[in-house]
């Protein structure tokens, strides 16, 4: 039987693991690409009182229920890691990763009523928000 | 036969689905938590000449070529979505997102060989990086 490395098969199958992959609802993780045609909108919160604990909770809190919003592929929250080096920012509270499967989807999440309630809720918690959106180059 | 709704099953069998994910090299993506325990570096690139087409696919392609680093789970390649609101931050030219199993395969993407290549290759060609690390809160 012949060997095949476990990279190997990855890159041969990559195209046909994704085809799979969306109709199962998953992505690949092993050295895989994110499935193609994603929509990343990854958001950093600043919070007004970094050292309270109870403020940070509650953005947490809020961010869980805010993950219930149905176009939402995959989701993260956050904190920054353990690493510090020059080019790294570590002076956000909370990171809010997502995935969609595209750009329609996300639109929908803006204007979805359970993101519109947590701003309400939670706005008062941050100073700054910084979001980055990115899509396949 | 009883009828139960695809958000209800990916609630109902998150944890056990993750269980079966990290054996099987694949996450969840339907409304689903990034598997436990992920460390997401998401690398922001400004670069020199921005309007540059050629810097821009120099820089793509050295992605491409670092993302043969073994211990990289998952990565995305972007640039800067079609969104524009105050918050939104789209003044980089290529966003470089990368799933690590944990903090340890991070550190070890840090100090290889493809990496330190990727870094001397390609490092005249940006001006300004932000890299955020994050992991579970």
């Amino acid at each position: 039987m012949k060997k095949i490395s476990r990279r190997k098969f990855v890159n041969q199958t990559t195209k046909a693991a994704f085809a799979t992959v969306v109709a199962a609802g998953v992505v690949s993780n092993t050295q895989a690409m994110i499935e193609k045609g994603t929509f990343i909108h990854h958001v950093y919160f600043w919070l007004n009182n970094p050292e309270s604990k109870e403020d940070f909770n509650q953005l947490v809190a809020g961010l869980k229920k805010l993950s219930a919003v149905k176009t939402i592929a995959s989701f993260h929250i956050g904190k920054p890691a353990d690493t510090n080096r020059d080019v790294i920012d570590r002076s956000y509270s909370v990171s809010w990763m997502l995935l969609f499967k595209n750009k329609a989807d996300q639109d929908s999440y803006q204007v979805d009523p359970i993101h519109l309630k947590f701003v309400e809720e939670c706005k008062h918690l941050w100073k700054k928000v910084v979001v980055y959106d990115s899509v396949d180059v």
